[in-house]
């Protein structure tokens, strides 16, 4: 596996790779890697000849008072991860290749703002702003033909292919299901934040979105109401409830009586630990077709 | 030459230029080909292989009340002087080729805000916005190795250079020289709005910044003083002025004593045409190489 840590050192390595006329997929990521994020590179892997995983953990896209600076960083430990997922390359940029100039005053991408301003984007203001800034940076350093992003953040993937769609980047998304732990709970690198009680208490969050994705399935329930008892279940365990929407999954829009590709998406507190989680609904009750 | 309308039919061109390892160059315009524009098209031609105009009137970067409706529009005889100076491709998208889902609620670009606010942007709010979100959707749709704008935009010059290095684009940003009539006037689309008495006044734009940049070559002068003499000058031929400014070439910041790179930039009103020009002044008083 290779490293690169300056554009100059990425382009070295892509260029023959372009030269072959080798596919390549990136995933991008804030290192702190799990069992998730190794499910992102294999998919890579099958659908490209190259796979970049970049390592970066964007400040442009942490609130104030959130967790930038306590963010697990652990980059040996993903780099024999990295290694023994046959990632071909990791890209390790630091501040200055990101943000050459810095973040003040720069040039800036404003996410679809009906896509963006909700559920995340209504408790986390500016997130995916910083989300999609770094991201376009990143397709435009790396250039890949595939980009590979997990349904863990499925605001974030949509938020994304909007970037693509909008600004025209000639870049596939690839969006990957969320690995999850035996007890259901989605692996996130902020899960080890948590104690052996918070866990149990997050494993809940998973499980009443379930369950209430499974409600909305069977089609014979009022949405609210489906929302305000995983709400409650969620409370009932502990936890600190952001929001419980069932929206659809394409747009993230408020559902109505007849759509069908629904997802129902949650945010809450463990403690001091922010979790978020969502699962597919509607008459597929499977992996939405995005 | 070849056309294109969609991005597939742009593809389709672009893809054996790759294939073959050639060079382009992308010229951006709205069209109404004058000979500013042929002057950026000859500089393409002597940089890169191959030589793409865009021809595209963006709504984007239009005001309420300013003259998008009227701006001219003149397609077939842009593309008769486009065949005769050798360019290899024209792309002529439409609104949905750029706006796929329409402008509102699209992701954005927001120019750097420091390089934006200013001078023209401070009389034209959100028209950088919308020439970045449309440069930056070109540059992703053509990719091209070089990128040609005129000085003519300074400032536009400017805060698309800062796009490009903020948001990491492989492309070479190349400035050219403005082109004037014999009288000075610099080559403008919107020159066409004036009459004969409107083009004389027009001219005193350009020789009064003229002037003033000479004034303050010779470096003995206040600049706030260079200032008010070339509004005043201006003035007195019936110009009504929105800026006249002395200002650092390199990021449009006010000049200080030390500063030896600068630029002067005016916009003023002749008549209900809105026309801007600048012109190197400081120690060098030739282009400036930015």
């Amino acid at each position: 596996m290779q490293q690169a840590r300056t554009r100059e050192q990425l382009w070295s390595v892509l260029r023959p790779w372009r030269l072959a006329g080798q596919s390549t997929a990136l995933v991008p990521t804030m290192g702190n890697l799990h069992d998730g994020h190794l499910a992102l590179v294999a998919a890579a892997r099958q659908h490209a000849d190259r796979v970049i995983v970049s390592i970066y953990v964007n400040p442009a896209q942490f609130g104030a008072g959130e967790d930038f600076l306590r963010y697990p960083r652990t980059l040996e430990d993903d780099l024999q991860r990295l290694e023994a997922a046959q990632c071909d390359l990791a890209f390790l940029p630091d501040d200055r290749t990101i943000y050459p100039r810095g973040l003040d005053g720069a040039t800036q991408v404003r996410a679809a703002p009906a896509l963006a301003n909700v559920l995340e984007g209504a408790f986390r203001p500016g997130h995916f702003d910083g989300v999609v800034t770094v991201v376009a940076r990143l397709l435009n350093l790396a250039a890949p033909t595939i980009a590979v992003f997990g349904e863990k953040d499925f605001q974030q993937l949509l938020v994304i292919r909007r970037l693509v769609e909008d600004l025209g980047y000639p870049v596939r998304i690839l969006p990957v299901a969320t690995v999850r732990e035996p007890g259901g709970l989605a692996l996130s690198s902020r899960n080890q934040y948590l104690d052996h009680a918070g866990r149990v208490a997050a494993a809940e969050l998973s499980a009443a979105l379930r369950e209430a994705a499974g409600r909305i399935g069977q089609g014979k329930v009022e949405r609210r109401e489906v929302e305000r008892e995983a709400q409650e279940r969620m409370r009932r365990k502990g936890l600190r409830v952001d929001y419980v929407a069932v929206r659809r999954s394409a747009d993230l829009g408020e559902a109505q009586q007849d759509d069908r590709d629904l997802r129902v998406l949650a945010a809450a507190w463990c403690g001091a630990t922010r979790l978020i989680d969502n699962w597919p609904a509607g008459e597929t009750n499977g992996p939405a077709d995005i």
